[in-house]
């Protein structure tokens, strides 16, 4: 329609989960609206000056701090490692609690329909930490379909030859919950993962 | 996770079409690849400065060229007005060719889901331009679903007493398509809309 806005559109629209239509509309509604526009700007701008991801976990981390505080922590155990998906994942698992290792994250996982292959993924610098970290055990705290299922898949396969233990968080039902309101899969699952009481 | 962070999050999640979670991994994706991110914020810029909504038709337009080439151009007919839900529609009908009046973008459409009501849309200034540019006839080309369809009655209810003629464009089979690969409510309509041959 106008190059600067097709420039925006296009920018926009590489980012993940914006399609071409969606991007246009993104780039209408910020040339729409001054405020808006300014307000993405500046905060473009204050983190590209101040945010950096952690070179150990991949974790979002302020600029003045690289390696993350959660990194450099002593009183964490080095010697197990919880893989997650994303950063926002480390949140939800530190909100949980209980956990006192250190954590990796992939940035993505495994996906045949992004055209996400191992090579997108932090898993180089996963055995690489694994290696130099003395690491012991590998915790995947990845999401529980299929293209989580690959990605455990591939990690397990990375380590069989390492004596590194590879763990899984436990799959069942979730808190809070009745048996009827849960899908099959979920059922089934808890089922064989039943414990003696 | 850091304030900077989470304050460009927040800044992409008010996006359209960007939730909570996908603004979280946009978000990751800049802070990830620098040239990324520098890219949007030159593209930011280069339409803060040189983008414009056209105050008439509420196209996208050069900075420079307001009201838009369209909006200017004398050889159109002022008479008829085509009212449009995006900027988006107007360079797909212009493809088609064949309508020489104006266009009118809405910006969007009623929506009890997103909670678009007729004060978010160009509805006040639809109304101005039909009085003051003595439109004769107001087609519709809007969307072909529920939401669509009350963008549309609200219209006609608008100009019921105008004497103003609001169209719509038809309903039928598309091009290129068989009777077969349809569904049940486009052939109810083609059926409706038959013509003599």
């Amino acid at each position: 329609m106008d190059p600067s806005f097709d420039r925006l559109a296009e920018a926009l629209g590489r980012l993940p989960a914006l399609g071409r239509r969606s991007a246009e509309r993104a780039a209408l509604a910020l040339v729409s609206d001054r405020a808006r526009l300014d307000e993405l700007r500046a905060a473009l701008e204050e983190a590209s000056e101040n945010v950096r991801l952690c070179t150990l976990c991949g974790a979002v981390t302020a600029a003045r701090r690289n390696p993350c505080a959660l990194c450099t922590d002593p009183a964490r155990d080095t010697g197990i490692l919880c893989v997650v998906e994303e950063p926002g994942d480390i949140l939800a698992l530190e909100r949980a609690g209980g956990f006192t290792g250190r954590y990796h994250a992939l940035h993505g996982r495994l996906s045949a329909a992004r055209a996400t292959g191992p090579a997108e993924l932090r898993l180089r610098e996963l055995a690489e930490r694994v290696s130099s970290e003395h690491v012991r055990e590998v915790v995947l705290a990845l999401g529980t379909d299929v293209e989580g299922d690959a990605t455990a898949s591939y990690i397990v396969e990375m380590f069989r030859e390492t004596g590194v233990a590879v763990t899984r968080l436990a799959f069942g039902l979730p808190a809070d919950s009745g048996i009827r309101y849960s899908d099959p899969v979920t059922l089934h699952r808890a089922f064989q993962g039943r414990q003696s009481l």
